[in-house]
């Protein structure tokens, strides 16, 4: 017998009471309360979010009126300029899905996107005129529409748009009555990953965890309304970690720049007064290093989440040298970028460097706002002990976990299987319930029937002052099966050879994990700057360079 | 035919990406990320958020045992002491309905909630005994099972619970398995609003819309990780306008305490620096009006929110001197508590500080996680013209807004006619989009065919000196229909009459809208604090008091 209770019925949904989540909502009330403050920075231009929502209607309503609808795809082959933060609102707007192509791609990889995704328009800048060009060849007749963005700043090249981005918006209307999804579990942005190996996989995100994804950066990070945010992260990116949409919440400035020069953000923090920013270690270790003649004048406190590897002591205390708060994220683009974080402990402060780089350097616990992140057996999807030692992979749940691979059942289901997101790596759980990655799944170095976690390895390097990268990977070995050997590379000036990066090694590990080989060079990395280690263990002529 | 898009298929919600949003999520956060922080603070006792987390786990779990689950009622008639906070987790965790009880109500009162909501258990505390056992003995045989909440610093009374709550507590198991609620939309809490007349109406508010504005609190308020938050506003109200769920999500600390008495608010502001409280004007009046001596030694900064009625320019100043930075919010019980802010512009700092409190003094925007608040033509629901003269009813819409009335089919499909929440309040709209009420619904006075708004008069009667709390309403007047009449309570020991107070009132206001009598005392209100002004129409035999 099913018992009845008071609330079961007169209580439902309806116009007044519900409300697809959406970070749309945060443009709308942005531009409603705050019209006037500055939304874009750009050179010289500046833009109101007045304005910024105007332009954003207008490009939503153009594109309707070239049949683009709901469940349609847009692609975006952009720097962080403008235009890239308006497509995150008004590509959406019309229930189209946002697909952020990364610039550093070659031709087969765009084209392989564009049609894999389906794209019906393509929004480019003349800085890739030469790629798209060649990526489009590839396409055949089923081209998307083209859009090209001016842009003064942008290197000299070739136009290959079938309109300009300005006249395109100008045939949109600024009074475009948008609409909210009609669920907020639809599909908001499509994310390819680039893999090391095989074909990329689309993510698909939704309205949902969009919005609570850009609501947690803001909880995470305790941001203050207004901030000032200076964008060296790629908007392509995991939509630049759903700052976009963070900074419609907040009512903030974003300082857009076409790439990463220490001085040009030297001269945008001071001018701007920037207060936030993100990116990865590298991005941290440039401006650590650049010439302190580039930071005078900077007095006030700027905040930076580091993500893509875990930060160095260097890089930690480098940074607190120059003034900027670091907060250690991680998170993939599966999980809509950081789904969890190194929260600090207020009792850390008063540790030395060296400890708090080391608890730091962890990939911590879930965001606010996404359910769990736990270290399971991948065999029994059970929880290692938190010991700090016991290898398991790391696994989220949530709202912040994508909607799955396009097209890709077989790829969403394995990462699907048994309720959690499968991340792929390897890691131990703290007795403080903080993760920490011990390594990718396929970097375990296997030496004498001992594990040898190549991160761990990595991660001594990084303290040698002089390396400003380092990857370590399985060398074969008659004796051992496999070795760690390291490939370095150094900080522009610096110097160190092959045996002293061994005894800085030997000073600070078990003997066994030491790497038998030190080869020094610039270290080959993808497209979004993670090092290809497979290169390196073909080099190596690496067993697991086959896998 | 139906396009089909890519999208269509194959990106279903699973157990992987999607958990229903619940403010419990918060609370097994902060225990496992920040277990030995401090989360209720209570006299001298201190209690982490683990041992919290374990209590409210051992109350769900013992609740449990008596067979209370999804969609039972439990009921709480308690001062702002730990156990009302704990009962914000340890109900809802196993799916039941927390029915916080005005503790201000009379027998009758208490007795129709119990009733009408059902409750399966009701927690007390002995100071509510006399009040307690005559609703009980009201209901007859279908009495719930009374907890009693043990408390030294209560007064002393009769003891009648079935159960100590520390005893009930030791029944239930510390790691009891709690589950989020199958379908966010379930109910998490009922709150009776104290109508002036008829029978109080019972709201019910859902897991997914808690959530929503404890993050929402955090958003507006801009509020940093673990603030300590002073119980000034009675959990009573609203689940303490989501506070205790804003609380586990920032890992904060609850400052409980019985009664507000100005010595032990400043004392409790000194010894752990408070850093934020909330209430209405009255509790802020209080605190400006208290003697000099209890401040001495506070110089951290305080935040307040204030709602209730429009905080008087003596209100705003006061508190800037005593050093409490005031943000104006609005809302109703309906709405979760405040769901519209008086959002500050950085350019109202330099202004006058009257000007500053008339911009203040506003009802404001939409909370972030609101969609909508609009002031509309109650017939036909078209805005009215931003104009700042032209008189609206206000409605919310979002996910902010109650589930419905229990069990009132009628008031339910009334409050949301359109597709909008009628809140019954009128208001302009300004030019710049914030909102202002005007009047309750009933309280428009006209005279000579002129519309007076009484909360008009009322704001200038605050700005009187002298004035404590203020309310104007109709008297019959044989030449004008009606005239404004005022009811005034002067500040302890200050002193005012007839003349000085109309004086007041001309030197700022149409002459037609000054008050044609002014009548000393202590107003009536009801047991939420309300100005029962149906009441002073009765004593002026007013045509109005009799709808």
């Amino acid at each position: 017998m099913t018992r009845t209770h008071p609330y079961d019925s007169g209580l439902e949904k309806n116009e007044a009471n519900f409300v697809a989540l959406s970070p749309l909502s945060f443009i709308e009330r942005s531009a409603g309360v705050y019209p006037d403050r500055t939304a874009i920075i750009y050179g010289s231009r500046l833009q109101t979010w007045r304005d910024t929502y105007v332009r954003c209607r207008r490009l939503a309503s153009a594109l309707t009126q070239r049949s683009v609808g709901v469940g349609d795809t847009v692609a975006v082959m952009l720097p962080n300029v403008p235009a890239m933060f308006e497509a995150h609102f008004g590509v959406p707007m019309i229930g189209a899905v946002l697909n952020t192509l990364n610039t550093r791609l070659d031709a087969e990889a765009i084209a392989f996107a564009l049609q894999h995704g389906e794209a019906k328009v393509l929004l480019t800048d003349r800085e890739f005129a030469g790629v798209i060009e060649k990526a489009l060849a590839m396409l055949g007749g089923r081209r998307p529409f083209v859009i090209e963005v001016e842009d003064e700043d942008a290197p000299a090249g070739k136009s290959l748009g079938d309109v300009s981005y300005e006249s395109f918006l100008a045939q949109g209307a600024p009074d475009f009555a948008w609409q909210l999804p009609a669920d907020e579990w639809n599909a908001i942005a499509l994310n390819y990953t680039s893999g090391t190996t095989g074909n990329p996989k689309g993510v698909v995100t939704h309205h949902r965890g969009a919005y609570l994804n850009a609501v947690s950066n803001v909880v995470t990070w305790a941001m203050p309304l207004h901030p000032v945010y200076l964008w060296t992260l790629p908007m392509f990116h995991c939509n630049g970690w759903c700052f976009p949409w963070t900074m419609a919440l907040q009512a903030g400035t974003s300082v857009c720049l076409r790439k990463v020069d220490t001085a040009l953000i030297f001269d945008l923090i001071r001018e701007h007064r920037v207060t936030h920013l993100c990116g990865a270690p590298i991005i941290y270790g440039m401006l650590i290093n650049a010439p302190e003649a580039q930071r005078v004048g900077i007095a006030h406190p700027v905040n930076g989440l580091i993500a893509g590897s875990a930060p160095p002591a260097a890089i930690i205390e480098g940074c607190e040298r120059i003034g900027i708060a670091i907060t250690h994220v991680y998170g993939l683009t599966e999980v809509y970028g950081p789904a969890a974080v190194c929260a600090q402990q207020e009792d850390w402060a008063g540790l030395p460097i060296g400890e708090r780089a080391r608890l730091n350097a962890r990939q911590g616990v879930a965001y606010p706002m996404q359910q769990a992140i736990a270290v399971l057996d991948p065999a029994t999807l059970q929880p290692v002990p938190a010991d700090g030692e016991t290898m398991g992979e790391i696994f989220f749940r949530g709202n912040l976990v994508m909607k799955g691979y396009l097209k890709n059942a077989l790829a969403t289901e394995e990462a699907f299987a048994g309720g959690w997101f499968h991340t792929g790596d390897l890691a131990v759980m703290h007795a403080d319930g903080y993760v920490k990655i011990k390594d990718r799944s396929k970097d375990v170095i296997i030496s004498g029937g001992e594990n040898i976690s190549s991160v761990e390895v990595e991660e001594v390097l990084y303290r040698h002052p002089a390396v400003l990268a380092a990857a370590v990977v399985a060398k074969p070995d008659p004796k051992w099966g496999e070795v760690a050997a390291a490939f370095v590379e150094l900080i522009d000036g610096a110097t160190a050879n092959e045996a002293e990066i061994i005894e800085h090694c030997r000073s600070e590990m078990a003997r066994f994990k030491v790497p038998k080989q030190v080869i020094f060079g610039v270290l080959p990395k993808t497209s979004t700057g993670k090092i290809q280690k497979f290169v390196l263990r073909e080099q190596l002529h690496s067993a697991s360079a086959i896998a």
